[in-house]
């Protein structure tokens, strides 16, 4: 039987950008299947008060330089600086990725994505920046804005919250295998790991 | 020359029982030298209005998991249930250990508070543990409760937190090397090599 891991992301969450660029040949390596699940984490942060990162903090100074040092180690690009922090205030990039999901390919919307974000600071959920990206990718824009901003894909929004909340979802990413929660990029391997022992 | 590792911590944070259960063996390994420094996170927490693991949230629950799951995979002892938290209220744990520190055992002292506060469930600050702790690795309560209460101590934890505001601590455990970062048990090894590639 194989294997799977859900794969629970933010689209605007930073360290996921490490998870996206390596989750899928570290599974294929492993024989494990991968379900890749946007969900509304900034939900769940505004019921606990909790902002990861704040502007102008040591903590946000930290992660930056933290996140390219482990691209470095991981052999994943990254910019000379820091891409726009906070991103998706209208959540646009959520609700790109639960469209993408539904029609079959949040992989390739999630990697495009976070590269235009990343690579090319032009965060997908800000600044006109979504139209280009589908684009590149051969994807209809017209269309596709016009299914993301339907009462079905707001109501999944609400739903991936509902869903975080019952599972005890509270950051990005977060791996489920079985039971078992994993949260963080570092904890890939992990839960990879744990999902071959259950194979 | 021998490589140093400032490793900052506070005797009160969970995940830095792991780093206090393993950091000196892998230092050793690699012929690196480690200071112990705890400091006052709960100051910096504060005034940033953090609240790392909040009591009956799924973070909570899931912190606890994860650090099981963590000594299990690094063969470091655990608690069946987990020990009382938060601890420390009167910060007397962290204020014993800046009285190691200035007598030259504090590794010995918080491997020993580490010890009663995870595995004997009796945290070094609270309930009066704080005597039977020091008979047990040979020390003298009295005068060390003395020290601990004086006002040199308590202008001792001011400065450590005024150290953490001027480096940029946020968290614990957090490595020093040079004037590079790192944050949490994770990145130990990462702290440790690039102990070894600036000697």
């Amino acid at each position: 039987m194989v294997q799977s891991i859900d794969f629970f992301f933010f689209p605007a969450s930073t360290y996921t950008y490490l998870t996206v660029n390596r989750i899928s040949a570290l599974a294929t390596e492993s024989g494990i299947t991968v379900r890749w699940r946007p969900y509304n984490l900034r939900a769940i942060l505004k019921e606990t008060g909790v902002v990861p990162y704040p502007a102008d903090t040591a903590k946000n100074r930290y992660m930056w330089k933290d996140l390219a040092r482990q691209a470095a180690i991981r052999g994943i690009a990254f910019p000379p600086t820091p891409p726009p922090y906070p991103s998706d205030p209208e959540l646009l990039n959520l609700r790109m990725a639960l469209v993408a999901e539904e029609q079959g390919w949040v992989e390739e919307y999630s990697r495009a994505a976070f590269r235009s974000w990343f690579i090319d600071h032009r965060p997908p959920g800000m600044d006109g920046n979504m139209r280009p990206l589908l684009q590149a990718i051969g994807r209809d824009p017209e269309a596709l804005a016009a299914r993301a901003d339907t009462q079905d894909i707001a109501e999944r929004v609400d739903e991936t919250a509902e869903l975080a909340r019952s599972l005890g979802l509270f950051g990005s990413p977060m791996f489920k295998v079985g039971d078992e929660l994993f949260w963080g990029d570092d904890r890939l391997e992990t839960a990879i790991a744990w999902a071959r022992r259950s194979a």
